[in-house]
């Protein structure tokens, strides 16, 4: 599928009323209203209709969604319908977190390979039964394990150079989170996690409401 | 300072526009226009004008930001001018990483400190100095470090209990790591932070350029 021009901000959107309508699907709800589904995911529910206006008619008037329909679309619209397999570099405390973090199988993303320059961790076999592999055998694997995106764990100061391997090694997409912005070329996405800007918002509620 | 009815957004974009300015201000850049700022934080110069207009007259016409004054003042809008004093709650590999990253010092947040209910890491010292201390003298030590901002790096099944004894100890701010949702009462703040959405936006873009 190609859309033209969706904002950023529809698909980050898209990724949360997924989330959301995937508990109500645990939780056995088979029609949600797009007003509580705008509650539940804290936006507006003509934020809502605009979000969904880009890719098609969904919702049937009067009743509202249909759970199951509308996440199976949005999956669809996200290319979540699918799994995608991740190549993590960098397994420090962080990396050995995110192997291990359930969370990520769920929505469908899968480590598949793992990757540190320490030979002191190279061989070693995490939890998960994944095996540490020297970065140098980054593009070999990358083939074989089929890595459709990178996650970079490691300190700042080695994130660029990561990242150039993985482009080199034609990863098209990197998740980024060592504290530091990552320069990629055209036609691979970098997306960077930054806890701190969270925190950002906190600090400002907890200014304004004393 | 209290604004009223500031988008959560125009908040986010606040934080981004500050990491940005930082950086200016350690490339020893002394003035730049909205379009330049606005090409780094990657949203339009419209935008930031729009944002920066709830809260009062910023630039010079013709000239631009000044970046140190721009900083400084949105810094003082964020609550950024102080330091934040940071309790996490669970130490695995996640949390051990989280009170390593110098991220955080690097933005005004300070771990002060760390809780976990397993009697196996209490007493340790942490790399950063900071003591493992039994989650059940919550209260009492964020009344001594003046806890300002609870980090819950548990496992999904314990979030919202920790999160109950957050709330019960009066700190205000919740950040929470935990894949799950968590409930607080009015007057208390939670922020979610979930790695997966991020990915989503990778695999959308994956999806619709091939």
């Amino acid at each position: 599928m190609k859309f033209s021009k969706i904002p950023a901000a529809t698909i980050t959107r898209l990724s949360l009323y997924s989330r959301n309508l995937e508990e109500l699907e645990s939780e056995d709800v088979k029609v949600v209203s797009s007003e509580k589904l705008a509650e539940r995911c804290g936006v507006n529910s003509a934020q809502i209709r605009k979000d969904l206006a880009y890719f098609g008619e969904f919702g049937v008037r009067g009743v509202g969604y249909y759970v199951r329909d509308l996440l199976f679309e949005i999956k669809k619209i996200l290319g979540l319908n699918k799994e995608w397999n991740l190549g993590l570099v960098g397994i420090g405390n962080l990396g050995s977190a995110l192997i291990a973090h359930d969370n990520f199988i769920r929505q469908g993303y899968r480590f598949v390979a793992a990757f540190d320059n320490d030979i002191h961790k190279v061989g070693k076999k995490l939890p998960s039964g994944l095996m540490v592999e020297h970065i140098d055998r980054l593009r070999e694997i990358k083939e074989k394990a089929n890595i459709e995106i990178g996650v970079i764990s490691t300190p700042a100061g080695r994130a660029q150079d990561v990242a150039n391997r993985l482009i080199e090694a034609n990863v098209r997409a990197i998740l980024n989170f060592a504290p530091v912005h990552i320069q990629v070329p055209k036609g691979f996405s970098v997306e960077n996690v930054d806890f701190s800007i969270k925190l950002d918002n906190l600090a400002y509620h907890l200014t304004t409401e004393v």
